[in-house]
């Protein structure tokens, strides 16, 4: 049994969502030797997310951002967080509605994913900063 | 300690929300010798998903449909992402605003739901075609 | 390797997003032994949910539920299970769009959170009652 814990920063990234798969994978090299395994993704922090989504068409993740703006505006007259801009409290609402953390399973040394699937790290903030993930990988080996 | 990893194929389903518990359940029977555990329960795709709601009246899934296509309409003016049909770009946004994997606590061989928890498959696309699911199980036995 | 898992029943609240992040640590005293591991957080209820989000402003609380009234209203005519009353088919909804399952990181004895970040039960009923919690946490000790 092999627990592995580890702390990523990612580089800052505009507003939107973003894929982060090889990131992720490049950070915890010792999955290539679990037989089966999970791989536990955390961030921390409330106004950025992570979700699973499409690998492929960029269009994707631009109609996502659209729409989650369309979905949770700014400037809500009933918001009453609006001190730390008008970003901000949408970015909290979209990063519940969206995953914290993001559980995968891992077969063979590799994220059992579908064809198209991908992480994606989702910038809620304008001008977000860094943002740090913890890994967490457990699992038997081969 | 227990790490069983098991990979299920549901039947194709019409777009809507499904209840799923009885074939999840049954394709890992292993669970039946756990006194304590997890499983995690993965869909391999991007365009359907996963979630955890009322067992019972199957107005309520008829409900969810309804709702999710009123959040998230077909043919929004800023969809892009547009060449794989008007259901396509809707059902990756339903999909992270639901779940691609579920954790579900294992107590005395049993999945410690409430009393009304089921486990959904949320089809989104109007022909989605078989789905295919990762199952990991691990625990201690008893 | 350590695996703990014990029901919490919290007390019963008013509808609205509620910080309880220290009840749920208190239920667990054991994580102080972990040097590493993970902690599942898992709610028995399908109108009832969790979430993570700001610790410190109750305002971004009181945002979250007026926001999500706005996203999922009652009585919409499209709802057709409405004999629990007008504020049963929304809880279904927000439950399966915030979470029913956390999975938090354990480093060092201490939840791997994030300056900012509590853990939230959100209660979608305007007399939910006592709600139950299952937690499962597991790892490795010093």
């Amino acid at each position: 049994m092999t627990w592995i814990q580890r702390s990523v920063t990612l580089d800052p990234k505009p507003r939107g969502f973003h894929l982060v798969t090889d990131e992720v994978v490049s950070a915890v090299p010792e999955m290539r030797d679990l037989r089966v395994g999970l791989l536990d993704v955390f961030i921390q922090h409330t106004s950025a997310s992570l979700t699973i989504n499409e690998n492929a068409a960029p269009a994707v993740r631009g109609d996502m951002e659209r729409h989650f703006n369309d979905m949770v505006p700014e400037d809500q007259p009933y918001y009453q967080h609006t001190i730390e801009g008008s970003d901000d409290m949408p970015a909290h609402i979209k990063a519940s509605m969206l995953d914290t953390s993001l559980s995968i399973p891992v077969e063979e040394g590799e994220l059992a994913f579908g064809t198209w699937q991908g992480i994606y790290l989702n910038e809620h903030r304008n001008n977000g900063g860094a943002r740090s993930l913890m890994l967490t990988l457990r699992g038997e080996k081969g």
